[in-house]
């Protein structure tokens, strides 16, 4: 899968259609590779010449007087055969087509979209696209997408969509809300040329992504997709979010990206043989991404549940048991350990409430001595603590005192918190920059690790 | 239910067991009654004579001077029973027993609580509790809890929960994150005298409340219980997460509450049967609280989509399909408004993509026209709008024209956001100020319509 090295790793790189008109696509960019500190050559391409931010216009690919690798188009579908000509004697290797106007707009789109393909594919060119908006590699700091980049995070989630107004925008959210950094970002459009599968092959041994998730609209060959998915998910996590899954949704889908669903191919059986584990929705697609991002994988179905409110641990022991995971007992020397620091008469089970058992302003030695204690606990898989934060700030463990308990176990551990919100932001701040992700339900945190469970052991029926 | 009067607008009130110690219950419910500016009398009573918080101390009860209508108990379990004997002699009306032992720590527990409800019965006096928090009433700034409760912010929600530890944070949590507000909040605790079914009898004729929130881990007496459901769901929304459903988390349940979780009766088709709206996990239940709370209900079942993004659309497209709304077509008239303001060659469908057919740049009209256009709308009953939010502002439609476009239409609208997440939280709140609501995802927001089209066509199956 050498070709896709040239649209994450150019050497030069070409924008048909550049634009000086701040806020259009073709502006934006040029702006983005400038802004990113792209160490390649960039070259604007259109028939006004001039300056755009600085860099010299040209007329067209042939008047660049020296090589360029890849190529992003704006021009219009109807130009887009002749381009390729042009592209392919001017020995370009990639052009990632950001127009629309192709297969998604029906009617001549499919045939131009067709005559493109052959075009490229005699010339030895592959296609990003169309109705794509650019890759991103955060590994060289290499942004060819026309959305208004911020802020990247670098990571290890390489994520992959069939739609750049989606992959765009959640990918700030990943970063802001989620504290997750990406490795890679794709958006494969039309995926008349370049698809999934190709992809796939590509991330299994791309060394900077560890988790990878993919958002899919259609998938065309449905077998080499599956065989892909087989094999990716053998080395790591490959996280699907597949939509236009119902009537509705898939006729919505062939006029957003010309996708044909094939939900045949990668229905929930399909995918699952094939190793992959299915978001149901979006809330559960990026707390999946998330979880892998973060955690370990626990050795068993065991979890530790911690709280300070016992109507808080029946809701954590509940979801226990619906996504198959066990309220396991704490061993001997743990409830001792526990006991040491609690009054003589409470009594420790798991949930641990300590709101129940002891006055909460030991909150702190309390969350400590249980997160050591069943860190070193046979019985015990994981770990979920569930914490309240007043406005106030009392009753709430600190943070820095869990980070550190928590920084020797090899478990995997989730948090919960609950209160008020400005509060729950800065502490879980503190918390997932150390390590420990927070979820915004009971729920969703032990359905983490249930989801952490269930590929490790090999078992992908995440529903 | 006029008995219920006294626990929320009581003309005095005495805290047994109050402590000049701060972060201690006894403390901190003295401190919530004088901070909120509670208006009857506040008599602090412990052995220990002096002062707390400039309020005199009484040793006990019969040593305070004047009347007292309600009681809230931090004395031992073991000495209630007395407690209540000296309660009638003063003529008090009902017992807030804020102390644990009872039922919820098993063995001589049960017993002692049978006690004191014989004792209560034997001389008129309604207890809530044991092993409550104590209640809040926004509507005469009454909190009476020993949470340390630093914001309020009265409203139309009513949220009744058997978890003190639950209720108080979460209630935190409504107020910041949802922008949602209470008329009243209780925690039933064991529910040893008033239970559920009280509670809703009192709030169907409520006038402050319009919707009924409650979570509860067990039902002792199930028929009277839906019945209570049956009667005021026809009134107003009753949402009910229930817990300990699982046998894991109802065995928690019972060392928490002593709740039996008595799922026979309040299994789904009997509550469904009964009106009330049941949330799957608490997500659900949050986004139905906010859901009923802020929108009207659509005349039928056809969704009006707007984004800004074809993958998004087609998730929304999905969820429609998912929880049984539809995609309608819209009417030539609104095809041709929203087409005026677009370019000539723009094909306008439902899912509405934006982004697709039209410059970016003029965002803040096509939302405005869009919007106007589906409210007059006879194929569409309600909105969801899909909105972006990159980090520099840019391709955002503005919020307050938004929220004009939306003021006149009696349609539901909903937004999901998704971008930056600084830049989501300042346009979120606006929204939400303005009366529209936002939701964290695509497939959320689409539910929150189903539930109110479910609930206002009389089909209670929310699933």
């Amino acid at each position: 899968m050498k070709h896709l090295q040239h649209f994450f790793d150019p050497k030069a790189v070409a924008i048909i259609g550049a634009s000086a008109t701040y806020g259009k696509p073709g502006y934006m960019i040029v702006e983005n590779l400038i802004k990113w500190g792209y160490k390649g050559r960039i070259y604007p391409v259109n028939p006004y010449s001039g300056e755009i931010l600085g860099l010299k216009v040209y007329e067209n690919l042939k008047s660049i007087p020296e090589d360029v690798e890849l190529v992003a188009s704006l021009a219009p579908a109807k130009d887009t055969v002749k381009l390729i000509r042009d592209a392919s004697e001017k020995g370009v290797r990639g052009i990632v087509i950001v127009s629309g106007g192709f297969s998604e707009a029906g009617g001549a789109g499919w045939s131009i979209e067709k005559e493109v393909v052959d075009t490229a594919y005699k010339n030895g060119i592959r296609i990003i696209g169309p109705n794509a908006i650019g890759p991103i590699n955060t590994s060289n700091d290499f942004v060819l997408s026309f959305y208004p980049v911020e802020s990247l995070k670098k990571g290890r989630v390489a994520f992959i969509a069939q739609s750049g107004q989606f992959v765009a925008p959640v990918m700030e959210f990943i970063f802001s809300f989620l504290n997750v950094g990406i490795s890679k970002s794709f958006d494969l459009g039309n995926k008349c040329d370049i698809d999934d599968a190709d992809v796939l092959q590509y991330l299994e041994n791309d060394p900077d992504t560890k988790v990878v998730a993919l958002h899919c609209e259609g998938i065309k060959e449905g077998r080499r997709f599956l065989k892909a998915c087989k094999s990716i998910s053998r080395k790591k996590p490959l996280i699907v979010f597949k939509t236009g899954r119902t009537p509705i949704g898939a006729k919505a889908a062939i006029s957003h990206s010309g996708a044909i669903s094939g939900d045949a191919f990668i229905a929930g059986a399909a995918l699952k043989q094939a190793g992959a584990i299915r978001a149901n929705g979006l809330d559960e697609f990026l707390d999946l991404v998330k979880t892998f991002d973060y955690l370990p994988f626990p050795k068993g179905k065991n979890v530790g549940i911690v709280t300070y409110s016992g109507g808080v641990g029946v809701i954590a022991a509940d979801a226990c048991e619906k996504c198959g995971l066990a309220v396991a007992k704490y061993s001997d020397r743990t409830i001792s350990k526990i006991k040491s620091v609690l009054p003589k008469k409470a009594t420790v089970s798991n949930p641990l409430d300590f709101f129940a058992v002891a006055p909460p302003k030991d909150i702190d030695s309390f969350y400590q001595t249980a997160i050591l204690a069943l860190g070193e606990d046979m019985n015990i898989d994981s770990i979920a603590l569930c914490m309240m934060l007043p406005e106030k700030g009392i009753w709430t463990p600190d943070p820095y005192i869990i980070l550190n308990a928590a920084k020797n176990i090899s478990k995997p551990v989730v948090v919960w918190l609950v209160g008020y919100w400005e509060s729950m932001r800065d502490i879980w701040k503190v918390l997932e920059d150390g390590g420990i992700p927070v979820y915004l339900s009971p729920e969703r945190a032990i359905k983490a690790i249930s989801a952490l469970y269930r590929y490790s052991s090999r078992d992908f029926s995440i529903d």
